[in-house]
């Protein structure tokens, strides 16, 4: 039987998302171990799962979503409260239903949503630390709004990868990305059909400098032109990155976080 | 010269506000020692705090108020900015201002403001569980305000106190109550001139009962008549308690945050 699931966690002390040894979560801290050591208690036999986004170190996810194949005969329930309880503090399973045997969790995802939040003040932030970039200089949120969308549309993304980004294909369908200040801080909202290593905090990097007034608007549009990535902004901090989750066509019937 | 400082902390791993032993912060960590131990190395003498509310083990502030007092010639700028820099990542200055000779961050309070925050589902948060509570029956937030709103105005809340709360007189001036559901989390907010000891966790904690279903709405107002402590619902978890923070009278010219 094969199962989808939803999975929330707080990245601070993880080395990523992607199991990096043997699946026994000993040597490297990272989620998909801790997944899949806990998955494979409750089903009582070794599980993997194929997940819809890899998540950088530090970085946060609202509703990764996975899928695995699994013979024992456990309600979706006891996947959602067992697993849940054998995962240390900072994973949980939010949900679990069972999917067609040809679902993927990765090439069945038309979109993948993330949200970037910082605080926009001379101190950096105590509460909420976990979870919060940090730009102590004034910015102008509008100002970021308006130039982030020259980058919407169907694109060559070239400019906002890391150089360690293994995808053939640097074009992307960037579908949105609003800019909003709420108090003292400045929240990012993106959602594309996929990203490339590093894009979102690569592209939140370089609206950081219009932002601070060291770059016009229209410097965005030209980055996206040039293609090359030695001229974008520095890569923003992890910590205020969450991964809010992919996208589903609605034939699959998975919750409506997730759901198109 | 006398300042009066708004501090922020995550209260996670500090046995509360006040300080038990010697102004080291080395025996026990409490908030209050590690900001006295900033400030006298920022002031390069001792420096002693008074704040307007003390918080419990794991409570959290978002703008704790203090006042002290020091010689040192230091620009406020110099407090928030040297001071932050010698706290734990747990703890930063918000703000520093000069203010007369007789200002008290304890007396001159008008009100004290608390907000607590619930993950109201199945399973415990994993994303922010540092600052949530987490109750897994469903709620009945619009029930529970209802019934909250026979605690406004001034009363003994002796039934709402801990057996160790030292206040001679149980009598509050409870100014508001609200209730409201945000998606999957329910938030209180609770302003009153002052609060007893553990007064807003057992608030929440005797409107959980009614949230769920456990009690009518006009059991609250009966609790509050009887005064007798052994009654109320159990003390809600410290996570999801946030101190707003203080009001203060327009002629101190403290920061919007901190004004009536």
């Amino acid at each position: 039987m094969r199962y989808a699931m939803g999975v929330e966690y707080d990245g601070t002390g993880f080395h990523g998302w992607q199991r990096l040894g043997p699946a026994t979560g000993a040597f490297q801290p990272t989620v998909q171990a801790a997944l899949e050591l806990a998955l494979g208690s409750v089903a009582d036999s070794p599980v993997a799962v194929v997940c819809a986004g890899r998540t950088d170190a530090g970085v946060h996810a609202q509703c990764q979503v996975v899928h695995f194949d699994s013979a024992a005969s456990r309600d979706p329930r006891s996947f959602v409260l067992g697993t849940t309880t054998r995962l240390p503090p900072a994973v949980c399973v939010r949900w679990c239903v069972p999917v067609a045997a040809d679902f993927n969790a990765r090439f069945d995802a038309r979109a993948r949503r993330y949200r970037y939040r910082l605080v926009n003040r001379v101190v950096r932030p105590a509460l909420g630390r976990q979870w919060l970039g940090w730009e102590r200089a004034p910015l102008d949120a509008e100002a970021m709004h308006r130039a982030a969308q020259a980058l919407v549309g169907v694109h060559d993304f070239n400019a906002f990868r890391t150089v360690h980004c293994q995808a053939r294909n640097p074009v992307r369908d960037l579908q949105c990305l609003q800019v909003r200040r709420e108090g003292e801080q400045v929240v990012f909202e993106v959602q594309a059909n996929a990203f490339l290593h590093h894009m979102v905090r690569n592209l939140v990097g370089s609206l950081l400098l219009v932002g601070r007034g060291e770059r016009p608007a229209a410097w965005i549009g030209e980055l996206l032109a040039g293609r090359d990535r030695s001229r974008a902004g520095p890569t923003a901090s992890a910590s205020g990155l969450v991964f809010v989750g992919p996208l589903y066509p609605a034939q699959h019937a998975l919750p409506p976080e997730v759901t198109l």
